[in-house]
């Protein structure tokens, strides 16, 4: 399984690297950076971390878009956006933490979905598409293929949750075992509202 | 207040990551992530970071040491043994998280003090030092400026604490609000022996 981490300038760090901690535990996963454009990307904390330009995914892959900062400009940017859609129309999911929905939002792709996203800026993503079910109280949503979550660690819920859907609940609970984190396995269990 | 993340070969990512999260949301922090030849090192998820090298710190500073499979190998690197000694005993404050504990317990900064260790690696650990008093059931141990977690996200919690101690308990659950974390509190509460 192939997992493309999609990074942009400044990017919120635990909305990508919290995932990455759990999801890098399936086996015989391989897990890229990339970027629009390739090259140093740097994150909102202000780390520099190198990334591969999009190029196209391996089939049956996973696309991760987190969100930060970063997203308030990118959805402006058309050739991002409609990068991203060419992503998530090949991928065999996608799975958005915090305002990365926002940036899906735009490409069209949660058109008539139910998803969710960060609750401090739940206004202004919900001012990016009209066309989405939005859902405020929700730890993450699951439609079909596409996983949002909403803020910041709640990707890291999202990803044991996205694991247990794939491989069975005992492996998720394995592996936040193993990291030895609290994991929160109910989605619909929402106290940041 | 400047805080520096002492990045290795092979260190695990949320050891890192989740820590960076946090302690970026104190107000005024400047974050730093250094090695001990600088350059780009490779987490053991796999992804390239930039870093400095050591140079010195800044008065007050804290220091943070994750830990990670790369831990395993350094406890015998003299040279990075004795320049994280010089980092300790300059720092205001010392963090470790998982693993990290050991590479402390080998520079002898955690001579006679009470410290923690991810559970998984617990033997090792203490196998690294007889000098500690080894805590195996603990989220984190604080003594004096030593801050030691538990594995991996026991990090996060560990950062809120130390936030807690220092500027107040509203400060820290504000962070755990703002980020959507469900923050384990108590130092003491460990389900994971």
């Amino acid at each position: 399984m192939d997992i493309y981490f999609l990074l942009f300038e400044d990017f919120e760090t635990l909305d990508v690297f919290g995932p990455v901690e759990i999801l890098s535990r399936i086996e015989k996963v391989k897990l890229h950076y990339i970027s629009l454009s390739g090259g140093i990307i740097k994150s909102k904390q202000g780390f520099y971390t190198q990334t591969e330009s999009i190029t196209g995914i391996a089939p049956n892959s996973i696309v991760v878009v987190p969100g930060g900062q970063g997203t308030r400009s990118l959805v402006s940017n058309e050739l991002f956006i409609k990068t991203l859609r060419n992503l998530c129309d090949r991928a065999e999911n996608v799975l958005s933490i915090c305002t990365g929905s926002a940036l899906l939002a735009k490409s069209g792709v949660l058109d008539k979905r139910n998803a969710t996203s960060n609750k401090k800026a739940f206004d202004w993503v919900r001012s990016i598409s009209q066309n989405v079910n939005w859902i405020k109280k929700a730890r993450w949503v699951v439609d079909e293929k596409y996983y949002t979550s909403s803020g910041v660690s709640a990707g890291m819920d999202m990803s044991l949750g996205f694991i247990s859907d794939l491989f069975g609940i005992e492996k998720a609970k394995q592996i936040a075992f193993d990291i030895e984190y609290f994991w929160n396995s109910n989605k619909e269990c929402d106290v940041f509202e």
